[in-house]
């Protein structure tokens, strides 16, 4: 099969790989109808040291079931499935907490073994609890919102949460990347009184717009900070998703919010080091870290499945799986906010 | 009237200073019957750079109001009170939301013209807000327990409630000072399964064990961790209430945190930078800073009232006000746990 693998940073190839197959009773085999790239693919691009060996890439995609495991009741070849951008059991003492993040049974894409999303296939493991199947047929045109629920979609929703929104309060977005467009869409949706969006680019702040944003404030660091200030009273917001990751952002982040209020952060953190003095008298909840995607799966496919959200609309740019390395330079130069492949 | 003065590291003494008196109809004077001093106290008398000014010292105390202001209907001379280590109107918006912390009419003992608690006599700003009635006379030997109200018995609550703790939980205290006791005796109190406290000192833990502590760990770093993840099945504590403050135990705190877990910090952090990556990865919530003292006062009176606890048992040294310089030093040498100052 073709997938895309990165061999250093800059340097993502679509090449041949072997073609997954069941290795435990307990995967499946996807055929990959979809797949995206990720803000967070972004910081080996920039960052990662050339190797010989190549990490395989990708952990959004959706696809049809090509071969299920003995252990896999709930699925069959042929149906339309939709994963989490890591796998669980969705059983053990964590999952059934909601923190599928932390499954005794959990992993990654791309990492030991197994394929990365990027690619014409994929070996699930844990498919019977990772995998939840997608009410459409392999042509809907809902295929990109879909797609969107692997990472991006609820990974907003989670940071959104984590800060605790709630009806009437004030919230403030910092990036304006799928991510943080979608905590948006979710601040929105838990009823916030007023949603700043702290982004820089138009084009993007203009979808915030749309999926809900009451103001934009292109500032960012001191600047950023003052005039959430302003715009809050002096005071800040109760409720501050943090969607980048550097110490710029996270440090608006805690200066943007209230005495009291929270911090969900759901930027994959990168050379942040948190002042413990300042966030002590700060007095602001720190939440956050990787979303438990599949504990969101069926509220928010439901959502999508009734047309009550569309963030598909976060795809500018779609492109056949082989010109991966193009989407990738795209999302880089931020001439593009996400992009779709289709193997 | 005399009073506490620190003019740096290791240096304090006691000094005439003016006698307090009403400035702002919202004032009360307190007359001092008993002070504290506190382990935050520790660290300008570690590292306080040498002054000609002084800073009068301490916000622990309790005493019997020698003149209310015009705007403090509820007290009268003679009436016995105890404060928070911050005052506040306990009306505002803040206040209302029980994070006095950040009463916007709010400030601290020892700064901007108030006397600090360790003397003879206090200006009390925002009396009617800040200081609340305790139903003893001024000979009752419920004094000391009643003066830890002050701080470090609702610092040690609170540092159990922001970690979460409930019922059959394992709970895991970091310092085996006054704060870490008293978070014992919280957890104890609010039903955990098993609390775990992490400590060097005997004479402290061998109280933290009457406080409800289950087991003592003296390893500090990675291998108190270790031992942690032991006794809790490889995971790590539910909730962790970190009551040092130094870098050393808040990673301590975050590593011994199971996934979902949280973190209740509540030692004054000096010098600590949390690795935001790992933090992420970790799962953990993080919520602390200074306690709301007056918002836990009423419920925590009822319960050294009642006599269901008996925090005084942290004092194990009473000195005359004029010896608060070997106060001070006993302390900082680990010789006392807590000091308890008669003007």
């Amino acid at each position: 099969m073709r997938a895309a693998v990165m061999y250093g940073a800059g340097d993502v190839r679509v090449e041949d790989r072997p073609d997954p197959k069941i290795h435990e009773p307990t995967d499946a085999v996807v055929r990959v109808l979809r797949a995206a790239i990720c803000g967070s693919d972004l910081w080996p691009y920039a960052a990662m040291p050339a190797t010989d060996q190549g990490r395989p890439m990708g952990h959004e995609f959706l696809g049809v079931i090509e071969e299920a495991g003995s252990q896999v009741p709930g699925l069959s070849a042929g149906d339309l499935v939709i994963t989490p951008f890591t796998w669980c059991d969705n059983t053990c003492d964590f999952c059934r907490k909601g923190l599928q993040t932390s499954c005794r049974h959990g992993g990654r894409y791309g990492f030991t073994g197994v394929d990365g999303g990027q690619g014409e296939a994929v070996r699930v493991p844990q498919a019977q609890g990772t995998l939840v199947k997608l009410p459409v047929a392999a042509d809907s045109a809902l295929l990109p919102s879909l797609l969107t629920l692997s990472d991006v979609l609820c990974t907003g929703h989670h940071g959104a949460v984590k800060a605790g929104v709630s009806r009437g309060d004030t919230v403030t977005v910092i990036g304006d990347g799928a991510v943080g467009l979608f905590a948006v869409l979710a601040a929105h949706r838990l009823g916030a009184g007023q949603i700043i969006l702290m982004g820089g680019h138009t084009d993007r702040t203009s979808l915030g717009r749309d999926f809900g944003a009451t103001d934009i404030v292109a500032e960012r660091g001191d600047k950023g900070v003052a005039v959430i200030k302003e715009l809050t009273g002096g005071l800040g917001a109760h409720s501050v998703v943090e969607a980048v990751g550097t110490q710029e952002s996270m440090m608006q982040a805690i200066r943007s919010t209230r005495p009291g209020g929270h911090v969900g952060y759901v930027g994959v953190a990168h050379g942040v080091e948190l002042p413990g003095q300042e966030l002590f008298y700060a007095e602001v909840h720190m939440l956050g870290g990787p979303a438990p995607v599949r504990r969101f799966l069926p509220e928010l496919i439901g959502l999508i499945w009734n047309r009550q959200i569309d963030p598909g609309r976060v795809f500018d740019l779609e492109l056949p799986l082989d010109q991966a390395a193009e989407g990738y330079q795209a999302m880089d130069e931020r001439r593009a906010i996400k992009t779709l492949l289709r193997p």
